[in-house]
C-alpha cells in the first residue's frame, strides 16, 4: 500500500474531489463507482470510474491487474485504491496509478445502452425501454439534478414565506377537474379516481393553514401521444390566502421561480455546465401585460379568446426587447376561457384574475386568484352547466369562511424540459408514463 | 384611525406576534384571520381571531361594531384594525381595542364542528366527515405542523449527506410487493396498479444516483378496518449504495430521525407545546441488539421467528433501563421472515441484515441491506416460489452493476401519530382513505 495505510482505513474520495489532490502526488486515494469505460492502449489501459459526482481516470499497467479488469465489464461496481499522480493531460489534472481493484458486484453484462459515449446515440424508445441503465449516463443524471435542485429551491422559498407543506389524497371520489381524462380505480369494489391535480384540496387547505404547497404526482389519462403529454407527472402546487388580488400571487410565483434558479446555480453547477443549459435570470419585477395589451403587441384581433403559440412568441420577443427579460406575465385572460374557479376582475367580470407566466415565448405556469365565496361557486357551476353534486365536498368548505386566495402550479418535468431544451418531455422524466408506456 | 395611519397602509401582524406589542399600547395594529369565538358579556364582546400562527383577542365596546359582529358568525374571515392595549389578563398580555372589522368572505354558516372549544368533542367519524373544518382547530393544525416540520428535517439531513431527491411512478405494470393488497387501475384499457411502495425504483435509482430519497404517496388495498391501517399514506423512503453492511444504514436512519426531531423543535415549538407532545431525544448511538439477544431479553423462546408486541415492549424497557434511550434497533431478524430482497448475514444466512427501529416499545421503522446481485434475486425468487416475470424490469437492473446498498422507509402518519400519541392514525392524516372512506 502507498504510504503504509491499509485500504480499509482509507476513506472514500468522490470523483469530483480527485482534482483537489493535484499537489499530492504519491498519496494514497480510494474511489468507488462504476467502470464507465476501459480504453486499452498497447502498454496500459485507462479505466474511467464514474460515481455520483463525475468521472475519475485510473491508469493500469500491472499485468495481473490488466488481466483482472478484462473480466470486469463496463458498469461493474468497484472499489479502487491507488496512488495520486498529477498529469496535466488527465481529466481534472489528476489520475490514479498502481490501482488495486475490488469488484463490489458481479461482473456486469454488456449494457443495452452505450453509456461510455459522450452523448447517447440510441433512439428515444430504446433509451426509455432501458431507463434503469440510460439514466446512469452523466448527461441524463444531470437533467434530473437540475430537477432535484429546483425542488429544493421551490421549498426553501416557500418555507421562508410561512407556507406549510401538505400532502393531499391521490385517490378521490369524483372525477371533477375535467371529466374525460381521468383514471378509474377499483376501490374495494366501488369506483374511485386518481386526482388530476390537488387544486380543490389546496384551496380547502388555505382555509386551514392559509399558505400551503404540495409536491406530488398528478394523473392525466391523456389519450394524446405527443412530445408534451405524460400520464403521470410531478406537480408543484402553491396556494395562499389573505391576498388583495392576483398580483400578490404573481409576486410569490416570481420569488419561487427565482428561488428555483438560485438553487440550480448553487446546487447543480456541474449539471448546468455539462448540459450547457442557459439558466435564466429572473428580474425583480417580471414585466406584466394585460391580455388586451398582449393581443395588441402580438398583432392579434381584440376578440381572440386565448393566446396562440405565435402570440406567445411575439410577447416573449417584446419582453426581451423592452425589458431584457426571459419572462413575461400575461393576466386578465377572458373569464369564460379559464377554469370555473378563476376569480373575475371585479371591475369588469368579462376579464379574469387569471394569469400565465410566459418563458422565452412559451407558456410555462398558470395561476389565478380563485373564487372564495360559496355563492359564487354555485352560480358559476350553474352558468357553466356543471352539476354541483360532484363538487359538493369541495365547495362546502367555502360555506365556512375561506379568505380571498390564489395560487399556481408548476409541472416539474415541463420546467426542467424547458431549461435543458429537451425535445421530448420524456427525456426529463425518470420513468415516464404515457398512452403506450407503463414500464419500466 | 389610531396614530393617523390609513388602514390600507398598515401591514398585517400575525397573531403570534401580537404579544410583542406589550410595550406599545396605543399603537395601531392590523390582524387578519378567522373569527374563532365571540364571547358576549354585558358591556362588551371578546372576539378571538385565529390565524395560522395562533389566537389574538379583540375587545368590542362600540355599539355599531357590536351590531356588525353579530352578523359575522364564527369562521367568517375578517381583517381587523385596532389599537394595542396591554392587559395582563389577555392571552399573551395584549388585546386589541377600538377595532374596525372588515369581512373578507361572506358571513360563515355555523360550522358542523365546534372549533371554538379548547378540545374537539365530536366523535372521530364526524370529525373525519368534516375534515375541511375539523382541521382548522388549533390542536389538529398542530399535529400536521409536526408532520410538516418532520418532512423538512428529513430532507435537510439527507440533502447534507449527498442524497438526491427522486420521484418514481405510482402507476406500475405489475403487482409485485404483495400481490393481494393492490389497487387496480384502468390504464387506457389495460390493467395497471398503484405502487405499494417505491422499493424497487429506489433500488434501481441507487444504480444511478447512489443515494436517493423520495417523499410520496403509497397505496395499500388493506381490507382491514383498524386504527393503524390507511389505504393511502405518505412514505419517506431512503436508499443508498457503496455500504459495507446494514450498520451504515442504521447510522443514516439515526441521523434522519435526529434531524426530524431537531426540525420539530426548531420549526414547530408552539405545536409541541399545544399538544404537550413528548418529543424524544435521539442518542448519538442508538442501542443495537441482535434478534437473538432481543429474544433473550424479552424472555422469548430462541426459535421465535419474529418479535411479538410484548417482546418489543420488553426491549423498549431494556433500552430505557440500560441506556436511557427511547430508541432501540433490533437487527438480524430471520431471513425467511423478511422481504425477499433482504440481504442475509454472510456468516450465517439464517439471519438477515434486516432491522427494525423500536420506539418506546413499538416498531416504528423497518430497513435492511438489500440483495445487490442478479443471481441472488433469481435464486431467492425461486426459493420462495415467486415467478421471476413480474419482477423482470426490476431485477434486470442488477445485471448491470448495482453496488451493495440498503435503506429504510418511514410512514409519515405513523411517525406523527406516535409522537403525538394519537389513538387512531386517521387523527394525524389530512384526508384519510380507508376501507370505508374515500371523501372528503
Amino acid at each position: 500500500m502507498p504510504n503504509g495505510m491499509s485500504a480499509e482505513a482509507l476513506p472514500r474520495t468522490l470523483a469530483a474531489d480527485v482534482p483537489s489532490y493535484v499537489e499530492k502526488s504519491g498519496e494514497a486515494v480510494r474511489i468507488s463507482g462504476w467502470i464507465h469505460r476501459r480504453r486499452r492502449l498497447s502498454a496500459l489501459t485507462f479505466v474511467v470510474i464514474r460515481d455520483r459526482t463525475g468521472l475519475a481516470q485510473v491508469v493500469v499497467r500491472d499485468p495481473a491487474t490488466l488481466e483482472q479488469i478484462e473480466t470486469l465489464g463496463e458498469e461493474t461496481t468497484v472499489d479502487v485504491v491507488g496512488t495520486v499522480s498529477a498529469n496535466p493531460k488527465a481529466p481534472g489534472g489528476v489520475e490514479i496509478v498502481d490501482p488495486v481493484f475490488s469488484a463490489l458486484s458481479d461482473p456486469a453484462e454488456t449494457p443495452p445502452i452505450e453509456l461510455w459515449r459522450p452523448k447517447l446515440t440510441a433512439g428515444l424508445p430504446a433509451m426509455l425501454d432501458h431507463a434503469q441503465v440510460t439514466l446512469r449516463h452523466p448527461l441524463q443524471q444531470a437533467k434530473w439534478q437540475i430537477a432535484a435542485a429546483s425542488l429544493r429551491g421551490f421549498r426553501a422559498t416557500l418555507d421562508a414565506q410561512g407556507f406549510t407543506e401538505v400532502h393531499s389524497p391521490k385517490l378521490v371520489e369524483s372525477a371533477t377537474e375535467s371529466g374525460a381524462n381521468v383514471f378509474a380505480v377499483d376501490y374495494f369494489g366501488r369506483p374511485a379516481y386518481l386526482a388530476q391535480s390537488p387544486q380543490f384540496y389546496k384551496q380547502v387547505l388555505v382555509g386551514i393553514f392559509e399558505r400551503v404547497y404540495e409536491v406530488g404526482p398528478v394523473f392525466r389519462a391523456e389519450p394524446h401521444d405527443t412530445v408534451r403529454h405524460l400520464a403521470e407527472y410531478v406537480s408543484l402546487d402553491v396556494e395562499f390566502g389573505f391576498i388583495q388580488d392576483h398580483f400578490e400571487v404573481i409576486g410569490v410565483l416570481r420569488d419561487v421561480v427565482a428561488g428555483m434558479v438560485t438553487a440550480i446555480r448553487s446546487d447543480a453547477p456541474a449539471a448546468v455546465e455539462l448540459l450547457g443549459a442557459d439558466i435564466p435570470d429572473v428580474p425583480e419585477e417580471i414585466p406584466i401585460l394585460h391580455f388586451r395589451e398582449a393581443l395588441e403587441i402580438a398583432g392579434a384581433p381584440a376578440d381572440e379568446p386565448d393566446l396562440a403559440p405565435a402570440h406567445e412568441r411575439a410577447i416573449g420577443e417584446w419582453g426581451q426587447r423592452e425589458h431584457g427579460s426571459d419572462f413575461v406575465v400575461v393576466h386578465g385572460y377572458p373569464t369564460a376561457h379559464r377554469a370555473f374557479y378563476s376569480h373575475p376582475d371585479p371591475d369588469d367580470p368579462h376579464w379574469s384574475r387569471a394569469f400565465d407566466l410566459i418563458f422565452r415565448g412559451v407558456e410555462l405556469v398558470s395561476g389565478a386568484q380563485r373564487l372564495h365565496r360559496y355563492a359564487d361557486y354555485v352560480r358559476v357551476l350553474g352558468e357553466r352547466g356543471l352539476p354541483v353534486e360532484p363538487f359538493a365536498g369541495y365547495i362546502d368548505a367555502f360555506r365556512y369562511g375561506v379568505p380571498p386566495h390564489g395560487g399556481f402550479a408548476i409541472g416539474l418535468e415541463r420546467w426542467t424540459g424547458r431549461l435543458v431544451e429537451a425535445d421530448n418531455i420524456r427525456e426529463v422524466t425518470l420513468f415516464p408514463r404515457d398512452l403506450h408506456r407503463l414500464a419500466p
